[in-house]
């Protein structure tokens, strides 16, 4: 709260107060209280401390709720929710289970369906099969420390992979089964990522409101002779999850 | 059309139909007709080939207007969205220009402000500077085609880029001006992704809704010595953004 209470907002720059003041508000929440429900002084306090309005006060704390890093408890305050999970999957090809694992979180998995069917224009496109060839189509949850993180779609060539229709993935890794099961060598892998919102559907899984922000991320895995032996679609929940890389000239 | 109405639901799985439909539609929208403003068939006409309820399609249709796929045109009907532009912001350390340049689309660029400030601790630790040593904040928008894709915020060390100051930033290139006037080498960066969402600022800035997805990426830009050069906060609209890349084992 000291540190929060020793900014100030500055009167003559072209950026609007609620706009300072939730700048300062969120290095408050990002850098001082990582750890989950610390509360955060009352918009009374806020507005007294900085000269501001509520409504003004209110509007920043409103799109820190909606955002992500703030909630609100009924008769109780404004607490910071916990931080983001900062995920390495965008760096390296590793398993989600792995990645949690080294983050010191605990991964779990839901299975929500596992199989077979014919692929359709896309998945034949990304897979590189012909139309209507047989592909495993596997829809899964998965948690951190029981939370929901991810839903990811992955679709794999039956020829194959399907080896996989006899493993239990809630247990198991897909790429460890690929790798020391299917005998199969992961080399690289092409991704791409969409900000886009949560619909009736997603938010329903993962436990959110209708409209949070969701990492939409779609890859496709390759082996060493290039063949594609993955389609997935996946998406994060955007207020639990970030993405750290590094790239060179 | 006809590729839209080849397709059908199925009944014997655990996806809600209006979830197979955005999918079906999704799918035209991204793979059959890129350009924009095209009108896709009415609510009626879809909920009659389909055989589902009027309020079933709005729900998808619905959807895929708030994800920005779609757009509404009062007593016209439901038009497709041009596709989103895609960037290798991720893959290679490029300037906004170039790479828009590269894609056949017209760049250009906005500077809200530019100004001498003291580095807060934020800053101060991403540019390994002390506490309020003198750093450049510039502020843009940058357009594609006339249409702003991001709103920047972006801090420079003073004492290496102050001839920044009396730059044309908004035709002048920065990392051009880095790099070829500066004299500084820049090698590589790293970046941080969030989906989030667009508050009112940004949302009038972007000229999308309140509440529209937004990739946030921070970076920081590091010299051939390891010494960060850049540090910068840039928003793109979700709707018009989507980021490639590859990686290898």
């Amino acid at each position: 709260m000291s540190i929060l209470f020793s900014k100030s907002l500055k009167k003559n720059i072209p950026i609007p107060y609620y706009y300072q003041l939730k700048e300062i508000l969120l290095e408050y929440i990002t850098e001082h209280h990582v750890n989950q429900d610390v509360q955060i002084p009352t918009e009374l306090e806020i507005s007294k401390h900085f000269s501001i309005s509520r409504p003004t006060v209110r509007q920043a704390m409103n799109e820190l709720v909606v955002e992500g890093y703030l909630y609100r408890q009924k008769g109780k305050g404004t607490f910071i929710i916990k931080p983001k999970i900062s995920q390495s999957f965008l760096q390296v090809l590793d398993s989600f289970n792995n990645e949690m694992i080294k983050k010191g979180l605990k991964p779990t998995t839901t299975v929500l369906s596992m199989e077979v069917k014919k692929s359709d224009e896309k998945v034949s496109e990304k897979l590189k099969l012909p139309l209507d060839s047989q592909v495993i189509q596997l829809r899964r949850l998965r948690y951190a420390n029981e939370e929901p993180i991810v839903y990811v779609v992955t679709y794999l060539p039956y020829s194959k992979c399907s080896l996989i229709l006899e493993k239990d993935l809630q247990h198991e890794s897909l790429y460890e089964i690929l790798e020391q099961e299917c005998g199969l060598c992961l080399l690289k892998a092409t991704r791409e990522l969409e900000a886009v919102i949560a619909g009736d559907y997603e938010a329903a899984l993962l436990q959110i409101d209708i409209g949070s922000p969701l990492q939409y991320i779609k890859s496709i895995t390759y082996l060493a002779d290039e063949a594609p032996i993955e389609y997935s679609l996946a998406k994060y929940r955007g207020n639990r999850s970030k993405f750290s890389f590094e790239l060179t000239k």
